[in-house]
Protein backbone atom coordinates (compact mmCIF):
# COMPACT_ATOMS: atom_id res chain seq x y z
CA UNK A 1 0.00 0.00 0.00
CA UNK A 2 0.99 3.36 -0.97
CA UNK A 3 2.48 5.71 2.16
CA UNK A 4 -0.21 8.03 1.19
CA UNK A 5 -3.07 5.67 1.66
CA UNK A 6 -1.57 4.37 4.68
CA UNK A 7 -1.50 8.00 6.00
CA UNK A 8 -5.53 8.81 4.71
CA UNK A 9 -6.50 5.42 6.45
CA UNK A 10 -5.38 6.65 9.99
CA UNK A 11 -6.46 10.16 9.55
CA UNK A 12 -9.72 8.46 8.81
CA UNK A 13 -9.67 6.12 11.59
CA UNK A 14 -8.12 8.79 14.06
CA UNK A 15 -11.70 10.91 13.02
CA UNK A 16 -13.46 7.79 13.70
CA UNK A 17 -11.94 7.32 17.26
CA UNK A 18 -12.25 10.77 18.18
CA UNK A 19 -16.00 10.89 17.41
CA UNK A 20 -16.42 7.82 19.45
CA UNK A 21 -14.79 9.31 22.24
CA UNK A 22 -17.13 12.28 22.02
CA UNK A 23 -19.83 10.02 22.45
CA UNK A 24 -18.35 8.54 25.22
CA UNK A 25 -18.17 11.59 27.18
CA UNK A 26 -21.61 12.70 26.78
CA UNK A 27 -22.63 9.06 27.50
CA UNK A 28 -20.78 9.41 30.89
CA UNK A 29 -21.86 12.80 31.39
CA UNK A 30 -25.91 11.95 30.67
CA UNK A 31 -25.60 8.84 33.26
CA UNK A 32 -24.22 11.72 35.89
CA UNK A 33 -26.55 14.26 34.99
CA UNK A 34 -29.51 11.56 35.33
CA UNK A 35 -28.43 10.81 39.15
CA UNK A 36 -28.41 14.94 39.86
CA UNK A 37 -31.91 14.96 38.08
CA UNK A 38 -33.04 12.21 39.75
CA UNK A 39 -32.05 13.07 43.06
CA UNK A 40 -33.56 16.91 43.25
CA UNK A 41 -36.70 15.33 40.84
CA UNK A 42 -35.35 18.15 38.74
CA UNK A 43 -37.83 17.61 35.45
CA UNK A 44 -36.59 20.18 33.30
CA UNK A 45 -32.76 18.38 33.89
CA UNK A 46 -34.34 15.32 33.28
CA UNK A 47 -35.73 16.69 29.95
CA UNK A 48 -32.85 17.95 28.91
CA UNK A 49 -30.70 14.62 29.31
CA UNK A 50 -33.15 13.02 26.91
CA UNK A 51 -33.17 15.60 24.54
CA UNK A 52 -29.33 15.62 24.71
CA UNK A 53 -29.49 12.08 23.82
CA UNK A 54 -30.26 12.89 19.88
CA UNK A 55 -26.74 14.21 19.79
CA UNK A 56 -25.19 10.94 20.81
CA UNK A 57 -27.19 8.78 18.26
CA UNK A 58 -26.64 11.49 15.66
CA UNK A 59 -22.69 10.89 16.25
CA UNK A 60 -23.14 7.30 15.65
CA UNK A 61 -24.85 7.71 12.75
CA UNK A 62 -21.88 10.38 11.52
CA UNK A 63 -19.49 6.97 12.95
CA UNK A 64 -21.16 4.74 10.63
CA UNK A 65 -21.17 7.19 7.35
CA UNK A 66 -17.88 7.49 7.95
CA UNK A 67 -16.97 3.99 8.12
CA UNK A 68 -18.57 3.07 5.39
CA UNK A 69 -16.99 5.81 3.25
CA UNK A 70 -13.60 4.55 4.71
CA UNK A 71 -14.44 1.06 3.68
CA UNK A 72 -15.53 2.33 0.28
CA UNK A 73 -12.59 4.59 0.05
CA UNK A 74 -9.63 3.25 1.70
CA UNK A 75 -10.52 -0.56 0.88
CA UNK A 76 -9.01 -1.24 4.49
CA UNK A 77 -7.59 -4.81 4.47
CA UNK A 78 -7.11 -7.27 7.79
CA UNK A 79 -6.55 -5.94 10.80
CA UNK A 80 -7.69 -2.58 9.38
CA UNK A 81 -10.93 -3.40 8.19
CA UNK A 82 -11.46 -5.48 11.61
CA UNK A 83 -10.38 -1.96 13.19
CA UNK A 84 -13.14 -0.40 11.88
CA UNK A 85 -15.99 -3.22 12.00
CA UNK A 86 -14.83 -2.59 15.55
CA UNK A 87 -15.37 1.01 15.86
CA UNK A 88 -18.99 0.52 14.56
CA UNK A 89 -19.70 -2.03 17.06
CA UNK A 90 -18.10 0.25 19.74
CA UNK A 91 -20.49 3.41 18.71
CA UNK A 92 -23.20 1.32 18.73
CA UNK A 93 -22.58 -0.22 22.56
CA UNK A 94 -21.97 3.87 23.38
CA UNK A 95 -25.11 4.74 22.11
CA UNK A 96 -26.84 1.99 24.15
CA UNK A 97 -25.15 3.42 27.27
CA UNK A 98 -26.62 7.14 26.15
CA UNK A 99 -30.57 5.16 26.14
CA UNK A 100 -29.68 3.94 29.77
CA UNK A 101 -29.27 7.69 30.56
CA UNK A 102 -32.25 8.68 28.91
CA UNK A 103 -34.55 5.72 30.37
CA UNK A 104 -33.42 7.01 33.65
CA UNK A 105 -34.30 10.39 32.79
CA UNK A 106 -37.78 9.66 31.87
CA UNK A 107 -38.37 7.65 35.32
CA UNK A 108 -37.37 10.89 37.35
CA UNK A 109 -40.95 12.65 37.20
CA UNK A 110 -42.44 9.18 38.56
CA UNK A 111 -39.85 9.46 41.86
CA UNK A 112 -40.49 11.96 44.16
CA UNK A 113 -38.35 11.65 46.88
CA UNK A 114 -38.89 14.72 49.39
CA UNK A 115 -36.63 12.54 51.85
CA UNK A 116 -38.44 9.44 52.87
CA UNK A 117 -37.12 6.88 49.97
CA UNK A 118 -33.63 5.81 51.78
CA UNK A 119 -32.33 3.58 49.18
CA UNK A 120 -32.35 6.41 46.51
CA UNK A 121 -28.93 7.21 48.03
CA UNK A 122 -27.29 4.23 47.10
CA UNK A 123 -27.84 4.96 43.42
CA UNK A 124 -25.27 7.74 42.61
CA UNK A 125 -23.01 5.50 44.59
CA UNK A 126 -23.64 2.90 42.14
CA UNK A 127 -23.86 5.37 38.81
CA UNK A 128 -19.97 6.35 40.00
CA UNK A 129 -18.72 3.12 39.69
CA UNK A 130 -20.59 2.14 36.33
CA UNK A 131 -19.51 5.50 34.79
CA UNK A 132 -15.85 5.25 36.15
CA UNK A 133 -15.75 2.00 34.06
CA UNK A 134 -17.53 3.92 31.19
CA UNK A 135 -14.60 6.38 31.82
CA UNK A 136 -11.69 4.20 32.19
CA UNK A 137 -12.68 1.67 28.91
CA UNK A 138 -12.87 4.96 26.69
CA UNK A 139 -9.31 5.71 27.87
CA UNK A 140 -8.44 2.00 26.86
CA UNK A 141 -9.53 2.33 23.92
CA UNK A 142 -8.18 5.62 22.82
CA UNK A 143 -4.48 4.18 24.22
CA UNK A 144 -4.97 1.14 22.83
CA UNK A 145 -4.67 -0.47 26.39
CA UNK A 146 -5.17 -4.17 26.90
CA UNK A 147 -3.98 -3.84 30.52
CA UNK A 148 -6.62 -1.26 31.36
CA UNK A 149 -9.24 -2.75 29.42
CA UNK A 150 -8.61 -6.20 31.78
CA UNK A 151 -8.39 -3.51 35.38
CA UNK A 152 -12.42 -2.18 33.59
CA UNK A 153 -13.76 -6.08 33.27
CA UNK A 154 -12.37 -6.56 36.94
CA UNK A 155 -14.68 -3.85 38.16
CA UNK A 156 -18.18 -5.18 37.03
CA UNK A 157 -18.02 -7.63 39.48
CA UNK A 158 -18.14 -4.89 42.16
CA UNK A 159 -21.38 -2.80 39.78
CA UNK A 160 -22.87 -6.38 40.15
CA UNK A 161 -22.86 -7.21 43.73
CA UNK A 162 -23.85 -3.52 44.28
CA UNK A 163 -26.93 -4.11 42.38
CA UNK A 164 -27.79 -7.41 43.81
CA UNK A 165 -27.64 -5.44 47.13
CA UNK A 166 -29.85 -2.41 45.98
CA UNK A 167 -32.14 -5.13 44.74
CA UNK A 168 -32.34 -6.66 48.25
CA UNK A 169 -33.09 -3.50 49.74
CA UNK A 170 -35.76 -2.35 47.33
CA UNK A 171 -37.80 -5.68 48.15
CA UNK A 172 -36.88 -5.12 52.14
CA UNK A 173 -38.18 -1.82 51.26
CA UNK A 174 -41.19 -2.44 49.49
CA UNK A 175 -42.68 -4.86 51.74
CA UNK A 176 -42.39 -1.90 54.46
CA UNK A 177 -43.65 0.68 52.44
CA UNK A 178 -46.23 -0.54 50.66
CA UNK A 179 -47.47 3.18 49.46
CA UNK A 180 -43.95 3.79 47.76
CA UNK A 181 -43.63 0.15 45.98
CA UNK A 182 -44.71 1.82 42.37
CA UNK A 183 -41.51 4.41 43.06
CA UNK A 184 -39.04 1.84 44.20
CA UNK A 185 -39.81 -0.61 41.29
CA UNK A 186 -38.82 2.34 39.14
CA UNK A 187 -35.17 2.82 41.65
CA UNK A 188 -34.98 -1.37 40.65
CA UNK A 189 -34.72 -0.24 37.07
CA UNK A 190 -32.65 2.04 37.51
CA UNK A 191 -30.41 -0.25 39.58
CA UNK A 192 -30.90 -2.23 36.40
CA UNK A 193 -30.13 0.42 33.94
CA UNK A 194 -26.64 1.05 35.68
CA UNK A 195 -26.01 -2.71 36.08
CA UNK A 196 -26.36 -2.94 32.39
CA UNK A 197 -24.07 0.36 32.22
CA UNK A 198 -21.18 -1.95 33.64
CA UNK A 199 -21.89 -4.38 31.26
CA UNK A 200 -21.66 -3.17 28.29
CA UNK A 201 -18.06 -1.19 29.80
CA UNK A 202 -17.24 -4.50 29.75
CA UNK A 203 -18.03 -5.48 26.74
CA UNK A 204 -16.05 -2.49 25.15
CA UNK A 205 -13.42 -3.64 27.04
CA UNK A 206 -13.64 -7.19 25.80
CA UNK A 207 -13.54 -5.41 21.99
CA UNK A 208 -10.49 -3.18 22.73
CA UNK A 209 -8.38 -6.46 24.04
CA UNK A 210 -9.00 -8.07 20.90
CA UNK A 211 -7.92 -5.23 18.73
CA UNK A 212 -5.21 -4.32 20.78
CA UNK A 213 -3.84 -8.27 21.26
CA UNK A 214 -5.77 -10.12 18.77
CA UNK A 215 -6.71 -12.82 21.31
CA UNK A 216 -10.07 -12.82 23.40
CA UNK A 217 -9.96 -12.08 27.24
CA UNK A 218 -11.63 -15.37 28.09
CA UNK A 219 -15.34 -15.75 28.46
CA UNK A 220 -16.84 -13.34 31.12
CA UNK A 221 -21.01 -13.56 31.95
CA UNK A 222 -22.18 -10.14 31.70
CA UNK A 223 -25.88 -11.09 31.20
CA UNK A 224 -28.41 -9.45 33.20
CA UNK A 225 -27.73 -10.14 37.30
CA UNK A 226 -30.35 -12.03 38.63
CA UNK A 227 -30.47 -11.86 42.51
CA UNK A 228 -32.07 -14.95 44.11
CA UNK A 229 -33.71 -14.74 47.45
CA UNK A 230 -35.94 -16.16 49.95
CA UNK A 231 -39.98 -15.61 49.18
CA UNK B 1 -18.91 -4.28 -12.57
CA UNK B 2 -18.14 -7.56 -14.13
CA UNK B 3 -21.58 -10.25 -14.05
CA UNK B 4 -20.07 -12.99 -12.07
CA UNK B 5 -18.60 -10.43 -9.42
CA UNK B 6 -21.93 -9.38 -9.07
CA UNK B 7 -23.46 -13.04 -8.95
CA UNK B 8 -21.02 -13.60 -6.29
CA UNK B 9 -22.10 -10.36 -4.08
CA UNK B 10 -25.55 -11.74 -4.30
CA UNK B 11 -24.71 -15.14 -2.91
CA UNK B 12 -22.85 -13.65 -0.27
CA UNK B 13 -25.57 -11.84 0.70
CA UNK B 14 -27.57 -14.46 0.50
CA UNK B 15 -25.89 -15.97 2.94
CA UNK B 16 -25.75 -13.48 5.00
CA UNK B 17 -29.82 -13.25 4.91
CA UNK B 18 -29.86 -16.82 5.63
CA UNK B 19 -27.62 -16.55 8.67
CA UNK B 20 -29.36 -13.95 9.90
CA UNK B 21 -32.86 -15.79 9.30
CA UNK B 22 -31.39 -18.39 11.12
CA UNK B 23 -30.62 -16.41 14.03
CA UNK B 24 -34.03 -14.78 14.39
CA UNK B 25 -35.92 -18.04 14.17
CA UNK B 26 -33.62 -19.41 17.14
CA UNK B 27 -34.33 -16.28 19.24
CA UNK B 28 -37.96 -16.39 18.39
CA UNK B 29 -38.14 -19.56 20.25
CA UNK B 30 -35.80 -18.99 22.82
CA UNK B 31 -38.87 -16.69 23.86
CA UNK B 32 -41.22 -18.71 23.48
CA UNK B 33 -39.69 -21.58 25.40
CA UNK B 34 -38.51 -19.35 27.79
CA UNK B 35 -42.51 -18.77 28.72
CA UNK B 36 -43.09 -22.51 29.02
CA UNK B 37 -39.94 -23.10 31.68
CA UNK B 38 -41.49 -20.52 33.56
CA UNK B 39 -45.30 -21.37 33.45
CA UNK B 40 -43.84 -24.89 34.39
CA UNK B 41 -40.90 -23.79 36.62
CA UNK B 42 -38.78 -26.16 34.34
CA UNK B 43 -35.38 -25.33 35.92
CA UNK B 44 -33.43 -27.70 33.18
CA UNK B 45 -35.80 -26.17 30.36
CA UNK B 46 -34.64 -22.67 31.65
CA UNK B 47 -30.96 -24.05 31.64
CA UNK B 48 -30.98 -25.38 28.19
CA UNK B 49 -31.96 -22.01 26.89
CA UNK B 50 -29.42 -20.28 28.41
CA UNK B 51 -26.67 -22.78 26.99
CA UNK B 52 -28.67 -22.56 23.94
CA UNK B 53 -27.71 -18.73 23.37
CA UNK B 54 -24.33 -19.51 22.65
CA UNK B 55 -25.57 -20.60 19.36
CA UNK B 56 -27.02 -17.41 18.79
CA UNK B 57 -23.66 -15.43 19.42
CA UNK B 58 -21.94 -17.73 17.42
CA UNK B 59 -24.05 -17.13 14.53
CA UNK B 60 -23.39 -12.95 14.99
CA UNK B 61 -19.95 -13.56 15.02
CA UNK B 62 -20.35 -15.89 11.96
CA UNK B 63 -22.07 -13.30 10.21
CA UNK B 64 -19.71 -10.60 11.15
CA UNK B 65 -17.06 -12.92 9.83
CA UNK B 66 -18.80 -13.21 6.26
CA UNK B 67 -19.11 -9.54 6.35
CA UNK B 68 -16.14 -8.45 6.83
CA UNK B 69 -14.76 -11.23 4.03
CA UNK B 70 -17.24 -10.34 1.93
CA UNK B 71 -16.20 -6.22 2.04
CA UNK B 72 -12.46 -7.17 1.79
CA UNK B 73 -13.31 -9.54 -1.55
CA UNK B 74 -15.83 -8.15 -3.23
CA UNK B 75 -15.37 -4.27 -2.40
CA UNK B 76 -19.39 -3.57 -2.57
CA UNK B 77 -20.03 0.28 -3.35
CA UNK B 78 -22.97 2.38 -1.97
CA UNK B 79 -25.88 0.41 -1.59
CA UNK B 80 -24.73 -3.00 -1.39
CA UNK B 81 -22.22 -1.88 1.32
CA UNK B 82 -25.12 -0.17 2.92
CA UNK B 83 -26.91 -3.50 3.18
CA UNK B 84 -23.89 -5.45 4.61
CA UNK B 85 -24.01 -3.16 6.93
CA UNK B 86 -27.50 -3.11 7.47
CA UNK B 87 -27.02 -7.06 8.13
CA UNK B 88 -24.53 -6.64 10.57
CA UNK B 89 -26.82 -3.78 12.57
CA UNK B 90 -29.77 -6.43 12.46
CA UNK B 91 -27.78 -9.42 13.64
CA UNK B 92 -26.63 -7.71 16.84
CA UNK B 93 -29.95 -6.52 17.41
CA UNK B 94 -30.85 -10.72 16.94
CA UNK B 95 -28.65 -11.40 19.48
CA UNK B 96 -30.02 -8.88 21.91
CA UNK B 97 -33.36 -10.31 21.44
CA UNK B 98 -31.75 -13.53 22.16
CA UNK B 99 -29.95 -12.07 25.19
CA UNK B 100 -33.37 -11.44 26.90
CA UNK B 101 -34.26 -14.56 25.66
CA UNK B 102 -31.92 -15.91 28.28
CA UNK B 103 -32.39 -13.51 31.27
CA UNK B 104 -35.54 -14.58 31.17
CA UNK B 105 -34.63 -17.96 31.84
CA UNK B 106 -32.46 -17.07 33.99
CA UNK B 107 -35.20 -15.42 36.17
CA UNK B 108 -37.52 -19.24 36.17
CA UNK B 109 -35.51 -20.23 39.54
CA UNK B 110 -36.70 -16.90 41.19
CA UNK B 111 -40.26 -17.26 40.35
CA UNK B 112 -41.95 -20.56 41.96
CA UNK B 113 -46.16 -20.02 41.06
CA UNK B 114 -47.60 -22.74 42.91
CA UNK B 115 -50.44 -21.37 41.32
CA UNK B 116 -51.11 -17.76 43.64
CA UNK B 117 -49.00 -15.27 41.38
CA UNK B 118 -52.09 -14.28 38.99
CA UNK B 119 -50.44 -11.91 36.88
CA UNK B 120 -47.79 -14.21 35.33
CA UNK B 121 -50.33 -15.62 33.49
CA UNK B 122 -50.28 -12.76 31.84
CA UNK B 123 -46.40 -12.93 30.47
CA UNK B 124 -47.00 -15.70 27.56
CA UNK B 125 -49.44 -13.71 26.00
CA UNK B 126 -47.49 -10.68 26.26
CA UNK B 127 -44.53 -12.86 24.52
CA UNK B 128 -46.60 -13.80 21.86
CA UNK B 129 -47.51 -10.32 20.86
CA UNK B 130 -43.36 -9.40 21.20
CA UNK B 131 -42.69 -12.87 18.77
CA UNK B 132 -45.21 -11.89 16.73
CA UNK B 133 -43.48 -8.77 15.94
CA UNK B 134 -39.83 -10.42 15.69
CA UNK B 135 -41.18 -13.31 13.41
CA UNK B 136 -42.92 -10.56 10.94
CA UNK B 137 -39.75 -8.59 10.98
CA UNK B 138 -37.59 -11.18 9.74
CA UNK B 139 -40.49 -11.72 6.91
CA UNK B 140 -40.14 -8.25 6.34
CA UNK B 141 -36.48 -8.76 5.81
CA UNK B 142 -36.07 -11.74 3.84
CA UNK B 143 -38.79 -10.10 1.78
CA UNK B 144 -37.60 -6.85 1.73
CA UNK B 145 -41.35 -5.54 2.20
CA UNK B 146 -41.51 -1.93 3.60
CA UNK B 147 -45.00 -2.28 3.92
CA UNK B 148 -44.79 -4.94 6.34
CA UNK B 149 -42.11 -3.08 8.15
CA UNK B 150 -44.78 -0.56 8.68
CA UNK B 151 -47.46 -3.03 10.08
CA UNK B 152 -44.08 -4.42 12.60
CA UNK B 153 -43.43 -0.93 13.91
CA UNK B 154 -47.78 -0.46 14.36
CA UNK B 155 -47.76 -3.14 16.68
CA UNK B 156 -45.43 -2.39 19.18
CA UNK B 157 -47.72 0.08 20.55
CA UNK B 158 -50.25 -2.78 21.82
CA UNK B 159 -47.04 -4.01 23.27
CA UNK B 160 -46.44 -0.58 25.18
CA UNK B 161 -49.75 -0.66 26.27
CA UNK B 162 -49.53 -4.24 27.54
CA UNK B 163 -46.51 -3.49 29.26
CA UNK B 164 -47.80 -0.17 31.39
CA UNK B 165 -50.75 -2.90 32.14
CA UNK B 166 -48.79 -5.52 33.82
CA UNK B 167 -46.91 -2.99 35.60
CA UNK B 168 -49.36 -1.90 37.03
CA UNK B 169 -51.05 -4.95 37.98
CA UNK B 170 -48.14 -6.06 39.60
CA UNK B 171 -47.40 -2.92 41.69
CA UNK B 172 -50.89 -3.66 43.12
CA UNK B 173 -50.64 -7.57 43.32
CA UNK B 174 -47.15 -6.42 45.33
CA UNK B 175 -49.23 -3.92 47.50
CA UNK B 176 -51.69 -6.63 48.65
CA UNK B 177 -48.96 -9.71 48.73
CA UNK B 178 -45.87 -8.51 50.53
CA UNK B 179 -44.06 -11.84 50.75
CA UNK B 180 -44.37 -12.24 46.72
CA UNK B 181 -43.07 -9.10 45.91
CA UNK B 182 -39.45 -10.23 45.23
CA UNK B 183 -41.04 -12.60 42.79
CA UNK B 184 -43.33 -10.24 41.49
CA UNK B 185 -39.89 -8.07 41.01
CA UNK B 186 -38.45 -10.32 38.49
CA UNK B 187 -41.69 -10.82 36.58
CA UNK B 188 -41.38 -6.65 36.23
CA UNK B 189 -38.06 -7.26 35.05
CA UNK B 190 -39.17 -10.17 32.70
CA UNK B 191 -42.70 -8.23 31.25
CA UNK B 192 -39.99 -4.69 30.68
CA UNK B 193 -37.83 -7.85 29.04
CA UNK B 194 -40.70 -8.48 26.83
CA UNK B 195 -41.51 -5.18 25.81
CA UNK B 196 -38.08 -4.37 24.96
CA UNK B 197 -38.37 -7.59 22.18
CA UNK B 198 -40.75 -5.30 20.90
CA UNK B 199 -38.61 -2.25 20.66
CA UNK B 200 -36.05 -4.25 18.82
CA UNK B 201 -38.03 -5.84 16.29
CA UNK B 202 -39.12 -1.93 15.93
CA UNK B 203 -35.58 -1.13 14.95
CA UNK B 204 -35.15 -3.77 12.59
CA UNK B 205 -38.44 -3.06 10.98
CA UNK B 206 -36.47 0.78 10.34
CA UNK B 207 -33.62 -0.48 9.35
CA UNK B 208 -35.55 -3.08 6.83
CA UNK B 209 -37.89 -0.24 5.74
CA UNK B 210 -34.82 2.20 4.95
CA UNK B 211 -32.76 -0.21 3.04
CA UNK B 212 -35.92 -0.79 1.12
CA UNK B 213 -36.90 2.04 -0.04
CA UNK B 214 -33.89 4.82 0.91
CA UNK B 215 -35.90 7.13 2.87
CA UNK B 216 -37.10 6.69 7.09
CA UNK B 217 -39.85 5.83 8.65
CA UNK B 218 -40.37 8.62 10.57
CA UNK B 219 -39.02 9.33 14.11
CA UNK B 220 -40.63 7.10 16.25
CA UNK B 221 -40.03 6.59 20.05
CA UNK B 222 -38.85 3.18 21.04
CA UNK B 223 -36.84 3.83 24.61
CA UNK B 224 -37.91 2.46 27.63
CA UNK B 225 -41.85 2.59 28.40
CA UNK B 226 -42.45 4.32 32.02
CA UNK B 227 -45.38 4.14 33.39
CA UNK B 228 -46.36 7.10 35.77
CA UNK B 229 -49.14 6.03 38.50
CA UNK B 230 -49.99 7.64 41.30
CA UNK B 231 -47.97 7.08 44.58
Amino acid sequence: MMEHTVKAFDDDIGELRGLIAHMGGLAESAIEASMVALRRHDLEAAQRIIDGDKEIDALETEVEKLAIRLIALRAPMADDLREVVAALKIAGVVERIGDYAKNIARRVPAIDDRGHIEPLSLLPAMASMATDMVHDVLDAFAARDPEKAVHVCEQDRAVDDFYNSIFRTLVTFMMENPKSISQAAHMLFIAKNLERVGDHATNVAEMVYYAATGEYMGERETGDTVPIMGN
